[in-house]
């Protein structure tokens, strides 16, 4: 069991974070969907209306949360960067271009860190320091990447129900906290259809993934551990899904042993139990 | 929010719009289906049946709504298309072969574009001034193509929740009214499966859809806006899905707060509270 | 509306077939799945297991029902084929290696065609007079090979809701009887996951499945027409998937309105309503 | 049916089965996914977190159960295994790469056989005597194999209810217990989502998880049969689904028609019963 201990005895922490991916999620999956105007509107729906919608629900439910970013996005569109931040949310970094870590080379990954952390700052007046991979695709070189930066966390893996702390060269005794996220904690799986792009299958109900989401929330608030839902603006944002959302969130935040929080704060509450660090894991041939 | 006044004071809008693809969707994504006699007839069910059946929907809800035929399935199947116009229903452009725009040269689009309104005109006697593009893929040129030739409306991007006016090219002043759509509010998606061309996963059954479109609507009423749904005759056509949607179209009917109308109308409206028309959207290499 | 009578006054009419793949319908698909014995055994558990289960199912509901077969699998499960022709249902025919007509040359399915006949004749001593694509797929020509050889029927088609007569060859006279049939009512789309064949998605339960076909058979009572279902011994034989078919199977039996019938029952009352023949469809280049 | 007698009158057996896959599973299915931590995290969540909190539940419910674990995996999560087996429950034979029998050349299979089996004996302490196929593929070759080397059964196929014995070669005489599984008693097809890997659509609830199976077991009480449900650590030791899960399990211990045991303890009285082995099934060309 993590020895975190969270705020007001709550026995386990939530956080409902936002992946603002726009137009750069389809652009990096899909180059040709560069021509589709279609494709493109889908895409700006979440920092067009989405967002905005969003930061309606997190305030009207009194919530603080983390929004991951594109530095394309950002540049993009920056009033809606600035509108997240001027709300009280934490800006954090999701790539520049919205490219897998694990599919490029050590350089382009330190051009797309350091691109998207100089976007992120010059549009919003802060350098982000939460990490979340695109595509949910971290690589091996990227955690040290982040450490060397002073990045304070990163929330892209899958092994743990709770935060810890991820050393990735034991000899130089730099770490950051890794916050686990899971597939099932997604609204792209439920929502997601965009032809040539994914075409994941029916689109499920709000009323489906509220009880997928809720039934692991039951389970992490039973063994404990950190429960992270990710929405997409572009499709979390439309008015049925965001409805449906700002209820759940409601329902979660009257509940005496659920901590709800950012990831940055999370991330502050893990390094201050000052659980050991982990090194990477490791695989064979 | 939108400044556009629904009648009555509704404070949102709905269209049961349909798309009568018939076999021109599958020879223009598959054409190799055109050797299946099967395949062909499955896609005959919409103009055959399904129109009939729907028309007799409408009828009995009171309800008037607009279809999307391509070129080529209106002079295929041209009595279809005369006994909707007959009852009083909108005909719109959906492209002569069914291409998408997006995949198309400019001079291939202005070739379908016209093609599909001379078809249209000489079956129906109408001159189409509606255009949603085939497999919803609207290409960066259209809009400019379809404010030229003097169309009123596009209904096939997704970046917002109500129509606006879309501005092609602001040196002209020329202007379309754009109606959202999004892949939410479509029958394809719960209840297509045809071998060779789309196996989204298992049929959903027609509780599912209603299911779903009715929580995007009652988001739609909460927040504002413009809900409209597409049906696919060959699909929603079928005794038990037109069942399912004629008492869902009585409930729509029965909300106070909802204006439905066809998308001629809600463009009409839409140009009536003259909105600053709003340039094409960019994106950046 | 179909001239048909049904008898005792019934509206509409419901057929439960079966689809008795086997092995072949995986051979033909996916050649190299001939080296999995685990992808050989979940078919032969419907000659083997689901097909006596199934006849228990429709003697316990007083059921009558059609049963298609591919020649290959006549041949090597031949106890199989007497079993069901002996418990007074009829046998069908499915191809011989259950190859989609579509694909295949003239002579080839002439071949196939004539070689599944002679396989059914030698294991049930009976030649039959019912057809039904392999893959539900049927070519342009087959029709007419059907009508030269005296079938009475085809069941493979999907552009109507009750069956009709179909010259192939208006010229000739001769004609068949069409039973059409649609994707919704299918248990492979609710079922059937097999890696490598088919990967539909989530395997749903058969409580999903029967609402599905419920909803389409309460359509058809209301609209009139003829519901024909279709399951697979390898599918809806398992002890879960038949004790829910059973159950509707004895809901359906008990509906004044309906009349369940084989498909050979059927096809008579078509032909003695002596509907005007359809001519082939037509599609254009 | 199967003469087999179960311990107190039971009409069926039920057996809770776990496939520990962890990183091979993905390895082998997709060598590039080495690249991606986030990946194999995913995979390590199974071995590291999920097996743990599955023994506590099977703990729980006082319930023994059979592991599959790959020899890859027991090598890199030795402290896993050792603890699976102090707990009471059975190590079986799952591979040493992951890699599908159906694919390799006879030589392969048994380096990958001998490979597994002096892994877990070295890691365990115990030589297994159960096999399962990666990916349920079982070879054509395999059933020999594992008779020649003293297996005591295997659990892969599909084509009965119960268990039987299978003779591979009909002139030696030895044989094995063949313990039939499904597709439907998975949660791979209900939970699984991991991109180029399996995107097998919208991820389910644990409600639809066990009703499906539930469903099953209800058909298997009324029929007779033995029912093997498999979980994949990696998927069904998240909280939400590990407290399901747990739910379900001590449902069906209440059940007193049904004997709960190990794979190992089914195949035990599989033999006691001496049912006539059956020969390989065969196919023609």
């Amino acid at each position: 069991m993590s020895a975190i201990r969270w705020p007001g005895g709550a026995g386990c922490a939530a956080s409902f974070s936002f992946d603002v991916d726009g137009e750069s999620a389809v652009l990096a999956a899909a180059p040709s969907a560069a021509g589709s105007l279609s494709t493109m509107t889908h895409q700006a729906y979440g920092p067009l209306v989405g967002v905005r919608r969003l930061l309606e629900v997190l305030e009207r439910t009194g919530t603080r949360s983390t929004f991951f970013v594109p530095g394309y996005t950002a540049e993009l569109h920056p009033g809606t960067v600035r509108d997240i931040a001027a709300a009280g949310h934490e800006i954090a970094h999701h790539g520049y271009h919205h490219l897998k870590p694990a599919g490029l080379s050590t350089a382009e990954q330190i051009e797309q860190l350091d691109r998207g952390s100089d976007a992120l700052e010059r549009v919003s007046g802060i350098r982000p320091v939460g990490y979340r991979a695109p595509m949910w695709d971290l690589s091996w070189e990227m955690p040290g990447l982040l450490a060397a930066r002073g990045f304070r966390y990163d929330s892209s893996l899958m092994d743990d129900d709770a935060p810890y702390l991820l050393a990735p060269d034991p000899a130089s005794g730099a770490a950051i906290v890794e916050i686990p996220i899971q597939w099932a904690l997604d609204d792209w799986e439920q929502y997601c259809y965009l032809p040539d792009v994914t075409e994941l299958g029916p689109i499920q109900t709000p009323q489906h993934a509220v009880e997928l989401w809720r039934s692991e929330l039951d389970g992490i608030r039973r063994f404990g551990g950190c429960w992270v839902l990710t929405n997409h603006p572009f499709l979390s944002g439309r008015p049925g899904r965001a409805t449906a959302l700002e209820a759940f969130i409601a329902e979660v935040r009257a509940m005496p042993d659920v901590w709800v929080a950012t990831l940055g704060e999370i991330a502050e509450l893990t390094v201050a139990a000052s659980p050991a660090p982990r090194p990477l894991p490791r695989i064979e041939p």
